[in-house]
């Protein structure tokens, strides 16, 4: 592989080529991104090495898709016009079916690798990429079996490359998984840090008072919406599901502590320590 | 000050003690803990030169209360009775109202700080004991008008020795903005758990879908029950109230999202990205 493009350059894409120039000092990094800024900062960090347009397509080896979901499903099968025989694509978003959708009838569609590393920092734009980013994470890949073997190793030898696991799903799976472990997670960081700002007009106290327990649960609330609101609207109906049973386990907690039964609040927190053993990966 | 006596030995008093001894070598640090295991380990760790029993607290300079909540309103007063009448006592409750109340009128009252130092992690016991966990945090001070002059700046001396930040606050309002900053964010991380739990049966596949955004934000439902409980019991007001605010908020984004409005769900998030000018303390 020697001219990789990516597409779009923040946070995900531009911590791929960081690593992937590091990996192998050959290649060539091209970046196409909207923003004209982020293209500007990634070339002056040295995160790509050259600008692109879509129509450079056709000389690329391999195409790395890194813009919000809904722009993904909508440029992807553009992508797939444009790219050789040889070319591979693969994706980094965080919802899977409607991107897997948006291409399955694509003359091109062995071209193409539905991915999701699960990656990322609450900051955003080329100036937050960084080395390292993907090490021990892990990668979801959707719909293998639809790609050419070739392609599938020379992606595989790239996640490897930069210290990468490989997960195995389909799209529907993901997407219904994903939305416990990792939307659900962002709108409940979003709601508690508007609750506090609702609360507390003066923010100086706010700032005093909150721990480093509270900074780690609001951090996600410092993420991008424009990346966020497309990811919630593709997976709607595994989010609401997932948000009211969050709502409804918090109700039963408030529900608990009106009644005074704090000897059941004790055992519903001492059954949820439970996760120690789960983050830990021990049974 | 010479003879310094802390009454449970374990994440937040073991830390204490590791660095009062750091910056003060001359200390002899006694333990006192109903848990025989934590006194033995902190004793073996280095973290307590003496075990003791409360009768021995007529020799203690200063006396450092890192017990749960409802053991410290229930033994503060006899804690008040066996002091001498220069011996400082503080405690380190994430509640100051109900605490402050058991002594108000004890005869001691003057001998006793209020405080709250705002740092932990979500492990306990001796073994999670660490130096520098007080290092550049909040130590809320409530009633300090209560206590002697004397002893106020003794406290003061001991907590800057540590590099603490000193805020003084009345007990309810404390207890009110706490709810919000600290009470809020363990349950919501709790809830966050047991919702994952109940939903995912096979934790194998949580473990390898869950990237660093969900590992911070449940971080907090690793904590003790031991500890929160009396603490959600002692402000169950406050607590109750932010928690009708947050179930209300992700009642509203649930509803956005199944009225597909999602140019909304963007505000929503975009408006709470100021979550960020406030954690960074920047207005």
């Amino acid at each position: 592989m020697k001219n990789i493009f990516f597409i779009g350059i923040g946070l995900i894409g531009g911590s791929f080529a960081i690593d992937i120039k590091k990996s192998n000092s050959k290649v060539v990094i091209h970046g196409i991104d909207t923003n004209k800024n982020h293209l500007k900062e990634a070339q002056k960090l040295g995160i790509i090495q050259q600008k692109a347009i879509l129509n450079d397509l056709e000389n690329a080896d391999l195409v790395i898709v890194s813009i919000p979901v809904d722009a993904t499903v909508k440029l992807l099968p553009t992508i797939l016009d444009k790219i050789s025989d040889n070319t591979l694509v693969v994706d980094a978003g965080s919802t899977k079916d409607a991107i897997c959708k948006a291409v399955e009838h694509h003359p091109k569609r062995r071209n193409f690798l539905a991915c999701h590393p699960i990656a990322g920092t609450e900051k955003s734009g080329p100036t937050a990429a960084i080395s390292g980013l993907y090490k021990g994470k892990t990668n979801i890949i959707c719909e293998v079996e639809k790609t050419t073997f070739k392609l599938q190793e020379k992606a595989l030898k790239l996640f490897m490359d930069i210290g990468m696991r490989i997960r195995y799903m389909d799209p529907v799976s993901h997407d219904k998984h994903i939305a416990y472990v990792s939307h659900l997670s962002h709108i409940s960081a979003f709601m508690l840090g508007k609750t506090v700002i609702n609360k507390e007009k003066n923010e100086r106290d706010i700032f005093d008072m909150a721990g480093s327990g509270f900074e780690s649960t609001v951090r996600l609330a410092k993420s991008s919406p424009a990346m966020w609101t497309p990811i919630f609207e593709q997976n709607k109906e595994n989010v609401i599901e997932t948000l009211e049973e969050y709502i409804n386990n918090l109700q039963h907690f408030k529900e608990l502590m009106q009644q005074d039964n704090f000897s059941e609040i004790f055992n519903e927190m001492e059954n949820t320590n439970y996760i120690k053993q789960i983050l830990n990966g021990i049974n």
